[in-house]
């Protein structure tokens, strides 16, 4: 029997984002798909939904209650352990730390339950997360493109730019940030590729749209809104990036952002 | 009676840094003093030391037990009623979050102790002072240097560099940098002066002096080193900068510092 | 007939290199190819070569005397006016500006000839390719991916940061990065895509083959330098971008590169 | 007789400027002044005006035609050869290459003649005035702060970006820049300091004033542009800090600026 491929993903939402986008992409690319998200139900829906869109697609949940650094490691016992219907040997190949935390507020509003949302999200989570998977590819050997595994987090403009209102938000994507360009650096030379991507823009997602003054010109207007589906893309184009050139950051925006 | 300026300082360790630099600059420019820190006794000595170096210095303590957002806004109620001996009114005019916690270890040895010490010192106790200073701020008149109050950062490499032995360092160092960003564009519109410095180097101090090889070079070539008292001077060039033109972020390194 | 789309592409040396490989695989990819540079014998011979890595690829060369603002506009007269051996219409779609002026030395032995170079590569040159193609790009009717064409720019670790032996290759690959994001926001609203590489390490050509000590290592350890194919690779996905999520600057460099 | 430190200044405009404000400073500070700039008899009235401003100053004009590596380099001739009214041993301590060329337009009005300017302005008068810097502060011996000169470039936003009219602008801006660095890196271990500014908003100037709709509110609200003497404070900050702490970049803007 052969080895295939499985994505982890952290952070999907109802599925209509880049953590679903990127699941449904990976999915039809022959990846099993392995998502963990609070919410059991929403998630699972999310699955079944991921799992429609490919023949033969396997998609797994592992819910959790928060973004505690011993949640995010604690789930991985049930990934190891889970028993995937078709059988055979998997290998996590790629993972994506997708989850957000989107405070936007004056700074003498953020309190401290704003804070611990954002570390948790930002911090916490993903520092328990990314050992994990560091661990895990360092099982792998390398393969047709010279890597053991690909590991992105998805940042934003508030990555690279405090302003009025991301005091909180800002300071969990440019920690968030500080990590990928640290374990991108000291992983490298194991073959272990880490990227991270800075979304300069809205994204086409149903809280997104239901947030629009003209939600009929937010869905149908690709020039000023990222299409979930796109980011996608180019998160299996870092995951196809052989070791003599990959990349740490990619940033994406829509055709008309002002930026 | 006339109104004296006060700075409070967060972070003084031993005084020999730049937390104590810092104190004694402003204490010999005519503040009041005020030190915030861990270990009350250390925080007395460097007080004391403090004192001594300017004619009618005043320096108090205030020590905390950690870097929580609570104590660092409940130490503003012991600021705030405190009598200062000279009498008299005073104004909080500047502040600097100097509080630093070098966690350098491999990622897969960073654990959650690490991570938490590093949040509390970069983001939860961050957040609490900076929350309690502008709110001092803002009952300031305009100064005659158009501001009612400057607020100082100190950063390091880290801030805006991930490294392979600063995944969580780094990511703190970030989160107090975009911190930072985010309350200069938030407050400049009220006249509080908001900066941040990138201290890119080895700092004279007690610590990285017990550190070096070459501990005699290290102390008396200030070409490889950076002197407390020479970043002191630049914070209190920051704080007299005018409202036509202030810095946000200021590097500072030694002469034959690589870079 | 239907039309075809075309790459125009500046600075291909010998071929070996990151012009070489673009050009084959935008050639596999169904793209007419146009080359520029310097040295018409030398771009004949790599025509060729591209030409035999695809069937049907058509490849013209367009030979300059040198990154004139005036060359790099007149050529594209010739441009216009070829005719491709298998007729109908062609439409310029892609555009890359790979000329590049590697000078490397110490600031004081930098001469004015070294200026004319580096600033007739990045700027003059630059300049005036940019304008043709913006012009060519404006012709065009928005594609299936929502574009009228993309513009990339080749940049490197000097695109980002001075250092000792780069003063004016440094110079001349900022102001190219500076153009290329300028590009990036006036045109963007026209549905024009400009992007911008930042190759970080060597690529495997034969000029860097020649220099290296163990040569044999360099050629065959894709952990210590890039693939020119790799790069071309990133290239075409940035093409392929659509208007939602399309990319401003793609780093790029080996998984074992210190940076 | 003791020797008096002398500050080279390129770019004056008609003196209300950063170049008119930081020979006043300067030459408030005891430091001989030397302008060059184009246009003799406006440069004059600068001279004249400088002078006034300070008991003892001297200052010396020397004008240029443009800002060419031939012209910067060969000024230093008169320079070196000047007698200064009383006497004595001069050396230049600080240099500041203030020359600014303000294009500002849409990328396709861009023509060669406006390239030619911003080149001659950024890169050819930089590199040969920078040349002759760095030859006449390695004659210097280190001084009381460790130092044998301070070389500042002044800066502006579009150093750091480019945006829909600066496609030229910044692209001077940008490779000025990363010509600072590099000299900061080159030349910081022979204890020459090199610096650079980002002037992030707009500067109180006669041209600037005259181009206002409220002239008046720009004239009297220090909120909302940067005094030219602010600049100045700032750059003799930088040539006074001593060895162990300098900057290479320092921002500076007015407190309401948006950014």
């Amino acid at each position: 029997m052969s080895t295939r491929p499985l994505i982890v993903i952290v952070g999907v939402g109802n599925g209509s984002g880049t953590g679903g986008a990127t699941a449904r992409v990976f999915a039809k690319a022959g990846y099993r798909v392995a998502l963990i998200a609070r919410g059991a139900d929403k998630l699972k829906k999310v699955a079944d939904d991921v799992a429609s869109t490919a023949s033969g697609a396997e998609v797994a949940t592992f819910p959790i209650e928060s973004y505690s650094f011993k949640e995010l490691t604690d789930v991985f016992n049930a990934i190891r352990s889970y028993s995937w219907p078709s059988g055979g040997r998997t290998e996590i190949r790629v993972a994506l730390y997708n989850a957000g935390a989107g405070v936007r507020k004056s700074f003498l509003d953020v309190n401290e339950k704003d804070i611990q949302v954002v570390v948790d999200t930002n911090i916490n989570g993903a520092f328990g997360f990314s050992h994990q998977i560091i661990e895990e590819f360092r099982k792998n050997d390398i393969d047709a493109k010279g890597k053991r595994g690909t590991l992105i987090f998805t940042g934003a403009t508030a990555s690279v730019r405090g302003n009025i209102t991301t005091s909180i938000f800002s300071a969990g994507k440019h920690a968030l940030r500080a990590l990928s360009q640290s374990l991108n650096k000291e992983f490298g030379k194991e073959n272990i590729h880490v990227a991270h991507s800075i979304i300069d823009g809205a994204i086409l997602t149903d809280t997104q749209l239901s947030r629009q003054e003209d939600a009929s010109e937010f869905a149908n207007n690709p020039n000023i809104r990222l299409d979930p589906a796109s980011i996608a893309t180019g998160y299996l184009y870092l995951a196809n990036q052989d070791r003599s050139a990959w990349t740490w950051e990619l940033d994406l925006r829509p055709a008309h952002e002002k930026w």
